[in-house]
């Protein structure tokens, strides 16, 4: 799938086998930077079904875990965009396709997200500091529609951020 | 104080009131990028103690305050990187100077946090999407020495996120 260059990353279809190639094309290649803004939001399916992360989950697909507790998941970004670049899944979605979507009872697995993202930083000697990042819809570059969170590190982060 | 052009916003000394200027200058003035990474670093007070973030709370300095509830404190960021660009703190820091600080008793807060950005989000009608940053670190531009989120949004955001 030809894109136009753009200041969001190729988006990562959910669902169907036929997506694999556009999910394989934004996390699991390095080819990079290929999605519009607009191409991205069309692209990407915020819907609350099945997406990459849970084929990961499922081990369908393969990933470099660095983490991995009761309730998150943590592998390395395949198109990172610094030297250390980490998502951090929960397990279990429960409604979680986007931040917007937060509910109270996702209180906890929200910290435990964050608190996992410390743990991750600290096991990768990130002392000098790291970027949290969580993007939620097309206006955010969200491109998989299971909350996840960034983890930047490895180098000085800019401002602003993105 | 005079800084050289750099990718992190100036820093913010938090604590002693000699150091109002310069947080004036990171949060509460429309000057921006004037601070180099390792100043930013250098001037940043890592420390456990008061930040400029605590007298905003005390309303020893005003902010725009847009959201409130028992537990979080959010308001406008007046070095805005993005149409809405809005701080959100909890009340009590607890030992949260920052993100590798966090301990298990703070998934709770951490998880209202996250979920007050995206009450904030919803009030501020950013449907089509945002971001929301946590810096740590002086790797990470964190300025301020207290747990705070980063919630952008408005406009189409970049990747990488800075």
């Amino acid at each position: 799938m030809s894109r136009s260059s753009g200041s969001c990353p190729p988006a990562a279809v959910a669902g169907g086998s036929g997506a694999r190639l556009v999910v394989l094309a934004s996390h699991f290649s390095t080819s990079s930077h290929l999605g519009s803004e607009k191409e991205a939001a069309l692209a990407a399916d915020p819907s609350d079904g099945p997406t990459i992360f849970d084929k990961i989950l499922w081990k369908e697909i393969p990933s470099q875990v660095v983490y991995e507790d009761e309730k998150t998941l943590a592998f390395r970004d395949i198109s990172p965009q610094a030297p250390v670049h980490i998502i951090i899944i929960p397990k279990v979605k429960d409604g979680l396709s986007r931040l917007a979507k937060a509910e109270e009872r996702h209180f906890k697995v929200m910290g435990h997200l964050l608190y996992a993202a410390k743990i991750i930083a600290k096991q990768e000697k990130l002392d000098d500091g790291f970027r949290i990042i969580i993007n939620d819809g097309p206006n955010g570059c969200q491109s998989v529609y299971h909350l996840h969170i960034h983890l930047l590190g490895g180098r000085q982060m800019n401002w602003p951020p993105g």
